[in-house]
């Protein structure tokens, strides 16, 4: 009975995590005779007792006091005297994840549960709270690393139902990295005669520069949408967040720069004995490429929290891919220009 | 006080998380006796009263009661006749995560943690254990973006200490990634005279390649990582998990194999208009990757947790990264079979 109910209200609402099992009380009540009605509970209201509510004769919720603090007051005092007056409650129809997060930041063993006219109908415990965090955390680890889906335990689903988590994105992903293709055909059709050597020498790097650029993001969007998650951080404080982005990857740019030069300048077996021209191109590319990953993979969860969505749809291989086609444009759009003061072009 | 000797317990160990207030008993008290007590408890030991632990002279926990068990239990009756014998207790070295985790599972508001005699020296109660595996999985999902550090709220860090949780793995992943344009270098070295064409247009499709390798790969660590992180899995289910792997990249692997060599070979502008043996290595190639890709992204966490360690150490971005570098080496040698059955050689 109380199960078809619950499920009449709105998914993944409270009133569908709710139990309608606790103690109530009127505010006249003595704490001799609260103490009676809980020895006479019912085991199950009994098992979700930590705190007693006190309701109106119209089931308003006034007020609250846990276990303890009865157990310390005499037993003539009445409810409405040491009761907490206007107690923090919840819409039955808020969702589920949001009072989960409620419960969380009052550190509450459990919290009301009132329907549309105010009437106290069911709590929700830190348990039960809890379990819903821990799915919304596993959905959203899932949706960041590119998988679709609910919390679903990995051995409880089928191949094909996983295949269906994983298709999705991979497609999205897989149409898009064309666009990366298109990018290295652009240049390689308006490529001179004579520069074939350079185009080629030039593409050696792709996979280093389009690799630091989306490793680069990935960190970036990784802290920023746990920062997001954890409420560190909200879509308003967007220029402070892309203000130390900038710093950062900039420093981590130019360090990879450097390197990255040194490495593609001194002769082998260490080296890749380039001419400086080349070395200067990754060198100068590498830098540019993180700072706009780093941009890029701040911005977007960013704008997907203040547009309302979950940030961690921005997912690390979408972030990737994104980096990797742009990336590329940066690269040889700095090889033309770094080349052509050499005098050279490809 | 308190303080001080909470601190000379090892770091990270319940000890360091645990609070010395909690209400004792004897087991002859009498549950009047133990209202009296609790009555009488200072406000710090009130605060956390879920449960009353009944211990010996000697101080070795004996048994425990909640408040509420206690509510119903007449004023004459002992704490040993109404106690849970051999409750569950923890050593206080044990490490807080694990605490914290025993905690979540068994669903306690409290646990009770004992020194190395045996004795009852305090308890963690469930609000301290949720920061604890809070900040444990805040751990877990920035090392799994490659992010070096403790749980510290984003906008309390330095840039500078911003960078050197960055640049740690960047560095290993950018020599990481040279190994990669090696890949490319001894298939450009090794080209035949006349095969510079063909290798030119087999480079146009390495971001597309590497891209669905990392993607693939991202996906499958994400899911594994997560399931042994949650006990859903554990290292020694690795052949279950290959087994499912395996199928499920296959699956999706001839997709993704199938609509390239689509793509790749109808005529613009929606393909690319290659040849039929060229699309053919991209075809073939993609679900070779994909397989290889989800073969690593899912045994190197396995592995990683097999021998110890934390599985999210094998982060997104080093996966994508060691996928770069061998998924090339198979694209290659698939184009060298499939082209050479062609009578083409690059």
């Amino acid at each position: 009975d109380e199960i078809r109910r619950l499920h009449s209200y709105p998914e993944d609402s409270a009133g569908q995590i709710m139990t309608e099992d606790f103690v109530e009380v009127f505010p006249t009540a003595t704490m001799a005779e609260v103490l009676a009605i809980i020895r006479d509970a019912s085991e199950e209201e009994f098992e979700t007792v930590n705190y007693v509510y006190v309701l109106s004769e119209d089931r308003h919720l006034l007020g609250v006091f846990s276990l303890r603090r009865m157990l310390r007051t005499p037993a003539e005092v009445l409810a409405r005297d040491i009761m907490n007056a206007d107690p923090v409650s919840v819409p039955v129809e808020t969702k589920e994840e949001e009072v989960a997060r409620i419960l969380a930041r009052y550190g509450f063993a459990a919290i009301p549960i009132l329907d549309l006219r105010g009437r106290m109908v069911g709590i929700v415990t830190a348990d039960d709270a809890q379990e819903v965090l821990e799915e919304a955390q596993t959905e959203d680890v899932l949706a960041f690393g590119g998988v679709v889906g609910d919390a679903e335990a990995y051995l409880s689903l089928s191949i094909w139902q996983l295949v269906k988590r994983r298709l999705p994105w991979l497609l999205i992903l897989f149409v898009a990295e064309f666009f990366t293709g298109n990018v290295l055909r652009y240049y390689t059709n308006t490529s001179e005669k004579g520069g074939d050597t350079l185009l080629a020498q030039l593409m050696l790097f792709v996979p280093l520069l389009i690799g630091a650029g989306g490793n680069a993001g990935s960190q970036v969007t990784t802290t920023i949408t746990r920062a997001l998650a954890l409420g560190e951080v909200t879509a308003r404080d967007w220029l402070l967040v892309i203000r130390r982005e900038l710093a950062v990857s900039s420093l981590v740019g130019f360090t990879l720069g450097f390197l990255g030069f040194i490495r593609a300048a001194i002769p082998g077996p260490i080296g890749w004995g380039q001419p400086v021209s080349l070395s200067l191109v990754v060198g100068m590319a590498l830098p540019c490429i993180v700072i706009w990953a780093a941009t890029v993979g701040s911005l977007l969860p960013i704008g997907a929290k203040g547009a309302g969505q979950d940030p961690a749809v921005m997912s690390a291989p979408f972030i990737s891919t994104f980096v990797d086609a742009t990336g590329l444009i940066i690269y040889f759009e700095v090889a033309r220009r770094v080349l052509g003061a050499y005098g050279l072009s490809f």
